[in-house]
């Protein structure tokens, strides 16, 4: 699809996006974080915050902007690493990422950033219930965002949010072709659709959405568990 | 594309592929690790195997098979973590992952395990020369298997290996749509691709490739620099 208007606080993103393209029965709806956040307001300027004494430390540390880093630390429940330039965060919703998430690429004005959304799992059932209201239909929505991985450079799009869709496609204890059950193979198809969807959307171009079709034996009539089924709990977690 | 027969050593892999799908210039070709091992005879049987005194030692630890554990510190550079039950180590090739890659899920034989190739690039530049020699155009060539992550519940595939493909598709420097050079936007093109050719398949039915059209301007006349460009060197890694 095509870039949308710049987006502010308020948007109804979801009807923008059903009068933008046709949506099918079945169809997966990939949003970015970044238009979700902008919609719900989710932007600061950093002239507006003030760091404490925590920030300000770890900003020296790091070579980072001490307004920033309180705007993470203030985004996290936990720091699981800061060292050379790299902080990573525990967000209060569970998510490990960079920054707690907190981006300022495409953002209009200097020193404005954009955090994630409160709830990126209430946003993507939000969304769904706006594109439902508009075209008649309700497709999966993910609300996608790009994180980098340990071991592995680049960074690869996942569901921070989705309603609609079974975001684990859980193969265990189903037979393999030798009759012997399948062992360790429940996948995360949720991040692995918004993978996909990033491969057709241009970075720079401020398109906001991507549809993903041929997946219906994935999309479901109830929201389902959203995105939050795609976070290991800590205790079970060997890396934080 | 339908299964193939059942592989073995030697089989022409990238031929038999050609021989059941019709490939087109500038598609890639994603080609599952099982079934790439299994043609380059990286089978092998547990009860040939003498466990040592390290890996009974962790394999008591860990609840394993010892004959396991020997093949999977035979394959290992180091291990990265050992706990509860899971061992992830980093290959010698460099990939951290579970068990260094090796599974036992769609192999005939009781105690047949696979292991990675030697040089999944090494397999994908040899796929990708029989697929040429089979039908006159070279595709793209991702080797894809799926790994866990830390963080986050359920396995994504990664691109182990790959041949005529730019693997990491890097914005850096570029501008945004407010002027602004774009940051930290290397994004792991070749992994997302694997990723989205993983939604077309059907783990149980053995069909070991899937093809992505569309993405011609990641593709290349030479093989390039291969997966191993995704792998994060150590020194600069904080998970490891």
């Amino acid at each position: 699809m095509e870039g949308l208007p710049e987006l502010a606080e308020g948007d109804e993103l979801g009807a923008m996006i059903a009068a933008s393209v046709a949506i099918g029965d079945g169809d997966v709806v990939v949003v970015s974080q970044k238009a979700v956040s902008k919609a719900e307001g989710r932007v600061r300027r950093l002239g507006e915050v003030r760091a404490g004494p925590r920030a300000r430390r770890l900003a020296a540390e790091l070579g980072k902007d001490p307004r920033l880093v309180e705007l993470v630390l203030a985004e996290s429940a936990r720091v699981v690493r800061a060292r050379g330039s790299v902080l990573i965060c525990e967000t209060h919703g569970g998510l490990v990422c960079a920054n707690a998430g907190i981006d300022s690429s495409n953002i209009p004005g200097e020193d404005a950033v954009v955090l994630l959304p409160r709830d990126p799992d209430a946003s993507a059932r939000r969304l769904r219930a706006e594109l439902r209201a508009a075209c008649g239909i309700a497709p999966a929505v993910i609300v996608s965002d790009s994180f980098g991985r340990p071991w592995r450079l680049g960074q690869t799009e996942v569901a921070i949010g989705c309603a609609g869709l079974a975001p684990l496609d859980d193969w265990r204890g189903r037979p393999d072709r030798e009759g012997r059950e399948l062992s360790a193979t429940a996948v995360a198809v949720a991040d692995q659709i918004a993978s996909a969807a990033d491969l057709s959307r241009d970075k720079a171009a401020g398109v906001p959405a991507a549809i993903i079709r041929g997946l219906r034996r994935l999309v479901a009539d109830d929201d389902g568990p959203g995105a939050a089924a795609l976070l290991r709990p800590a205790s079970e977690d060997l890396f934080r």
